[in-house]
């Protein structure tokens, strides 16, 4: 490509220009023409798009699952919410994953550990644990349990029911800045470290401890379980309130040792809608991953409508306007990246 | 004083110079001769000494105090722990004030807020309620209540029993600073602007109000109470730790919307001794101020000895190395400005 | 499917699986079999390269843009440096863009605004402006220059020689995110606010307004110029360190209002390597982005040599150890996503 | 004491209160009666009162010392500028110690350091030296140095002219905590350990070392010198603005490490008033220490007219209404206890 080529006819033009995009990519090299509107955008406009599961669908194929996958293979026995406007990529949002784990009697989860933040609702069954950094968390449906980065966890069954819980994790975001360690734990199962229950009881009582295993000056975490009992009394308490027109009664789950989110990346929020109640228009630049504790009704996103049933989970991209419409009272469990688009002084809302 | 005053002999010195420092004293100046030395210390050795009240004493004078001033004075029913080394201060310490209140059956308080960040520890009786910004809590012995800066804040008692409490206020911080502002509340009664309680229930269950009379951006505060019942029970489940040697088991009090110390400037405790054991001698900058919540046992105080039993005030000044015997469990509630120290780069422990 | 499937023989398990995922597929559910694989990794191990563009060579095709795009398409006139290994991305990272832009006598961009961070490094000539919120900083070879999320920017060359700059922006990350705000301003060029340069006086000497057209309460920005000269001359100062084995000598560029990374997302950095040195190896989880400023030798990415000369542009993939072989002093600006990372809780070093 | 004491008729009351009193005493008690109102006020009400120390004379004064004070004792050459509403406290407001500091040729001062936070600004004299940490630091006159907390400290007057300067100490605040540590350094000078400058060159230029001898993880300071020159053209950039109406034309002095107050307990400030200009009433809840840098007016505080000539020092106690009169530019540079109150939540202005 020389200053030659232009002198050619305005014809010519895109041809020359055509020469010179190849000529410049055998270096690595591309040019702006149109692809900043690719990335920047008036608004947010991605390829995710709304979509609901219809928990008894899921739960059928989660049945097949767990007769087609040994116990042997149990950990993949994981059914994964897969964005339809995001084919192949195994992700809810272009940032998280969301999927649907069944864990049969008497099964149990090799120890490990990674750099990606995960959480867990609870959706079917009680009475299995999962433990985080060797400290067993026993689990009644709807409790929240966490297992930040880099905490070691492992998981059983030891009822005689099945256990269904979603899991929602930041894969995204971590493979978007290559930041992936992980490490299996030299044995199955960590050693108790703890009484199961611990730090719900020591960090979970407004209390931060001074003195034992725990120690402040180095622990960003100690609770690892928000039982639905305890959240659910907060939205009943709510109730004293008018409701939000856009958000009703709304909820943040937060990490006692700072007051943030519970996760450095996610997000966890609780909602209730009193039947009868329709939400006005919300949006926020966060995609979020709802579910569907109780209740009924629906869910409008971006104009498109949805049929609430409980344990239906949806996801509502982000900037899309979400109305609610409550038939009985809903109450819905959410979790997105808010945690880390505030971080980052991305996050948006209207 | 001239240049020529210089030239006396040696004998003439020193009134040269105290000639000089009058000369000087009418121009609001004075010669650092002798006075760093009263502000900069190789360790703290201020005037407070270590002291000890016996609650029955104290409850015998609080008795008569009840009967002495009538229920139109009931507000100054207040009996103040004045540190034996400060005379006339009406200080516990030199930051910080530490009285017993004895509120009769009937008696209301009228509604006022200030500068100065206040706590009360109940010591006896249940029922009684402190209202913080128009919200009533109710207390039960040994629970903590916090009254923050410039939240409104009245007391009733609309129970048939006495009702005593240790009030802790940041009385002597306030005035170092001259930043002490307070308004009475127009109308004796905050109006109720919540259901009783409502505080501990939204903020205490580890998530934050999205929604509704709490707007998250403006609220640093939303927990007024803590309740005896669940600071018992998290040092309960601290006895699984091997006790540590010079703090046994122990916790910090903190504000769930930052899991900072309770009060901008006061730091809360609560401590628990094994029965038989005694803790290794231990130190900090911070003066405590103890109340023995059930237990006995003593508190050796830079080498003094008191004897400790239930319901006992004390104070450790600062820097004063302190051990503790239990007899039988010991549980101590404690608080200091060791939340001001820390922000101000001051705080040291050994 | 149904439960009767499993009792092929096994080996129709394979076939009975593959018909089982189709079945989910078309209910947007996706099986986990090998895809957590993809995310979570023992070790950072994505498709980026390590790559180099000559200066040299990447001069000459911006010769031929600048021939080939009129004055009036100069917006366009921007060669985007792609990373090998992540082709049709225009990506130099999966979260970073690298642009070099030629911009030349007279002409004037459009004043506009986005969610993305920006940040310049000039390459070559001198006198050209690019005004951030109607501020104008005037740009000499090798400053660094910021346009912060949402702040309006212009940029013009009212000199008469071309000048080249290096662009770096967070694209990859706000399209994570799917949080893409943009505007065009109403009108080509802001309206002057300030005299150019004001930033640099009024926030670079340690100091913040209180009163004025910077309102530090609402500020996180004031500075968005950091010369040459001065980030030179604290390199010099630091020979007088024994050169650290692995950095030599390296500072992290600062807003002086946080004392924190210059963007939300982005982190800058330069290294002074005296002439002779190599350093032992080490890597980051931040892909970093470097440019040669001046002096010579090689880097060693992951084994693989890359020569080094002025202006060169390089990408150390994340967690490549890098080695650096300096011939004549070599002075190199970084930029990575370490801001990011870190607030995320992922970064690591080592 | 007893319950029939009360039986007395009213004229009796206070006699009885008397007794009781007495009696309480004796178990270091004293009764809540008047003693709030010390504390609580409406508003900032302390015994500091407004006062100036003409520099001419507070100069007379110094040289006189300078020939009663021997080498020996040079570290004894201080006058401290005493509040007269604060007779024989050595402090200019409850919280804060201030005095001016002769310093001849030839004279050493041994090194120390304490819990105390120090500044200094220069008043007289240039080319002397404050070393930190054993960094020297060269003065020029209304350049400020900083000595925070802890940090080794020495000085020399290697020149042959004398210098003089304002301390200001946090001397105050230590007490009130009993917070106070200090040591002797072992040897008579610290050690050289970097280059004199060293500081403002490192971390004086909006970046941060990331190696060498100034670990960023653990250095909260690394700027101890913030030249007249300097500060000055910043506050001559502002002349662009309009003036404020209260304050004219004011900047914070900041840490670049973080962007906050200079010291953990100080702030400091300089003020720019145009000549012709007079501000409109300003308080705020921290005491203020001025000096005159340049220029001449009248300082009215709470209503008293005090001239300003160069110079001269002179306090703005808590919440006393300030209006400043220029006659020519009035160039002034202020400290206050402003950093701490603000983190204690007591800071307020009007
Ligand atoms: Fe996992
Ligand atoms: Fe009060
Ligand atoms: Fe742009
Ligand atoms: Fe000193």
């Amino acid at each position: 490509m020389t200053a030659t080529s232009i002198k050619h006819a305005p014809s010519d033009v895109e041809e020359v220009r055509q020469a010179f995009y190849k000529d410049i990519a055998r270096d690595d090299l591309a040019a702006l023409w149109n692809v900043m509107g690719n990335f920047v955008k008036p608004e947010p406009d991605g390829p995710a798009k709304p979509a609901l599961w219809n928990y008894s669908v899921v739960r059928e194929h989660l049945r097949t699952a767990g007769e087609l996958i040994t116990a042997e293979e149990a950990e993949r026995r994981v059914l994964i919410l897969q964005n339809p406007g995001l084919p192949g990529s195994s992700l809810i949002t272009r940032s998280l994953f969301a999927a649907l784990q069944l864990v049969r009697p008497g099964e149990i989860a090799p120890c490990h550990r990674h750099s990606q933040n995960a959480l867990r609702l609870i959706i079917e069954g009680g009475g299995a644990f999962t433990a985080v950094n060797g400290e067993k968390v026993y689990m009644e449906p709807f409790d929240l349990i966490l297992t930040p980065a880099m905490h070691w966890h492992d998981h059983g069954n030891t009822t005689e029911q099945d256990v269904v819980w979603l899991d929602g994790l930041d894969l995204g975001i971590v493979q978007l800045f290559e930041a992936s360690f992980a490490n299996h734990f030299d044995g199955k199962v960590h050693p108790e470290t703890r009484p199961a229950g611990d730090g719900f009881v020591r960090f979970g009582n407004h209390a931060r401890p001074l003195t034992g295993i725990s120690d402040y000056d180095t622990t960003r975490y100690g609770l690892y379980h928000y039982p639905y009992k305890q959240w659910c009394a907060t939205l009943e308490q709510m109730r004293s309130d008018a409701p939000d027109p856009r958000h009703a009664h709304m909820i943040e789950f937060t990490n006692p040792t700072d007051g943030g989110p519970v996760l450095d990346t996610i997000s966890c929020f609780a909602q209730l809608v009193p039947g009868g109640m329709s939400t006005k228009s919300a949006r926020s630049s966060d995609g979020m991953v709802g579910t569907v504790v109780s209740g009924s009704g629906a869910a409008i996103i971006s104009g498109e409508r949805f049929k609430l049933t409980e344990k239906d989970m949806f996801i509502v991209p982000s900037w899309m306007p979400l109305e609610l419409k409550a038939e009985a009272d809903l109450t819905i469990f959410w979790f997105s990246d808010r945690a880390a688009q505030k971080k980052l002084g991305l996050w948006r809302s209207a």
